[in-house]
């Protein structure tokens, strides 16, 4: 933690009172928590020193993977709580590793700031990260820290999977049936009222922003599907299941069939102020879920249970040898289903 | 290595239809490079799933690393060579990994652009990258990307080092002599050179920017002193050695005293453009050197060798019982050297 590099501009000419080494003082005083006390001896050397020393477990195979948080296209500084940011970001970035059957053995912070947040944004940052952090069992261990005029947050994960029991996007074969967990479209519609409560210059709060603002990463669910082998193929839904199911598709050589009727949607909390034409386009399109999506061969099909660890389960349609993404509407009529979800560029 | 060279002010092509699966292609296509071929059967997923896989080496442990690379902070979109940049934000990563006496492993870039730099630029960027990830055997694994207005680059570097053999910063004892490899303060001085081309519409071009733009980590040198237990305590040098050194003697709870005399300033072709006093405080708080800083008990003075690996090795010092830092001009005349390196806040 703290390694920087030379700066390109002249150096103000007033320093501020906030220096580097506060601010990972701050992030090093923030993660003496449950999470961390439970590294134990696995981890070697933490914030600190050039690097983290992590010691792996014989018989696994290391997973690792990385993500942006950033302010503008992932929250809004003015109206996200920083509570909610700092456990966002660490969840979305376990859901890749729930998505590959492991758990997340413990994470890095790379933390660019305005010196403005380094205070008390910072510390309610922190607060929200280190529940994360602590509900997966997933230790701050190191990471960067630099000044810049935007909020950047990037997540490194590292998790854990015995080895060949990765969970693929590559495994699924035609007839396998298609499994989605929770609800789809939560996050999105939340996020959809997230615009509209900072429009109006109203609070972040309430039940329909839970799943926005405080999405689970499946690790239990994705541990089980690992370990009993009935998940052929499976990833992590966040760009929205159109999107990613024909990522998962492309990947296994695939295509499916979808029936909408099938599709679990977002709950009834949600339906006074959502038609159901809206949740529907919601589940398809919509990112930000970190539910699992994964396939399992018919044979196995009555030993995946309705609910699993609290998590609903369910089958939304079949992946079939012929390319591309049918959906069934509550009719019958069949149409393609175009992939609509999260794009950046 | 290539030619070191850039425009100014590139026009960025016009290319309005990018999508996220053109820039992860790019960066895989990009990527079929010796590094690549030599992970071998470490590397069991790469780029494409929702997570990699790395497979650890028995009786190592995981050294853990990350580093952001910021335009505006670190580097200039309109004068750094796109080369440079990948190149140097791989090195200074991988220098973190040198500092704990470890070998990288593997790497992921986390890359948030604006559209327009997601075709040539990028191109240029990620050959400067391959080059230094193939020097460092060190293959790109995954990563993510996003749509910036700004140049984000962020690396995560992977590294292991034997169980128990890695180097600290806690290390160093009282009466250890105090060493640095290579020269100090080219690289800063190289950045003041750069700043002064860029105003007058220079090129990125000459010996004197070598050191600024295409940094080496030591890696070797760090391997050899981690293997043979020359080193009691040490870290990169990336911040000036007037802030490292402090870091180094506050982790072990002791304090230095430094030659002026001996320490290795910019080489011959700096003299010319800087005088003997410029250079002095260039190799003391200029930043972004990426030499190693060790300490090493007196006994095993007669090992440590006059260059190692073409690199040249420097006794500087002396680490002392009380604290604080203390530094001997040449007439003989002693006082506390204060630490006035890069700070980003």
């Amino acid at each position: 933690m703290g390694r920087i590099c030379a700066h390109l501009s002249p150096k103000p000419p007033m320093r501020p009172v906030i220096k580097e080494a506060d601010v990972v003082r701050q992030i090093e005083e923030s993660t003496r928590t449950g999470a961390q006390a439970n590294a134990g001896q696995r981890l070697t050397l933490g914030i600190g020193d050039d690097a983290a020393l992590w010691k792996p477990r014989s018989g696994f195979e290391t997973i690792l993977t990385t993500d942006w948080f950033l302010e503008g296209t992932h929250f809004w500084r003015d109206w996200h709580p920083p509570e909610a940011v700092g456990w966002k970001c660490v969840m979305r970035a376990a859901s890749d590793i729930a998505a590959m059957g492991g758990a997340p053995s413990c994470l890095l912070l790379s933390l660019a700031l305005p010196p403005a947040f380094a205070g008390g944004w910072l510390g309610k940052f922190l607060m929200g990260l280190n529940w994360a952090s602590a509900k997966l069992k997933c230790p701050l261990v190191g990471g960067d820290t630099t000044r810049s005029d935007q909020i950047l947050i990037h997540l490194t994960v590292v998790g854990e999977v015995s080895r060949g029991k990765a969970l693929l996007r590559s495994g699924a074969k035609p007839g396998d049936l298609i499994y989605v967990t929770g609800r789809l479209g939560e996050a999105e519609l939340g996020l959809r009222l997230a615009r509209e409560y900072r429009r109006r210059g109203r609070r972040a709060e309430g039940k329909l922003l839970l799943k926005h603002l405080y999405p689970e990463a499946r690790i239990a669910l994705a541990g089980w599907l690992g370990k009993t082998r009935l998940a052929s193929g499976a990833m992590d839904l966040s760009d929205g299941l159109s999107l990613d199911l024909q990522r998962l598709c492309v990947a296994s050589g695939v295509g499916a069939i979808l029936q909408t009727d099938c599709i679990p949607l977002a709950g009834r909390e949600f339906t006074a102020r959502f038609p159901s034409s809206e949740r529907i386009k919601a589940a398809l399109n919509g990112g930000d879920d970190y539910e699992l999506l994964f396939c399992v061969n018919p044979e196995s099909h009555h030993r995946i249970p309705a609910n699993k660890f609290g998590v609903k389960l369910t089958q939304i349609g079949e992946i079939t040898k012929k390319h591309g993404i049918t959906i069934v509407g509550a009719a019958g009529q069949a149409k393609e289903l175009l992939p609509q979800g999260w794009e950046p560029f």
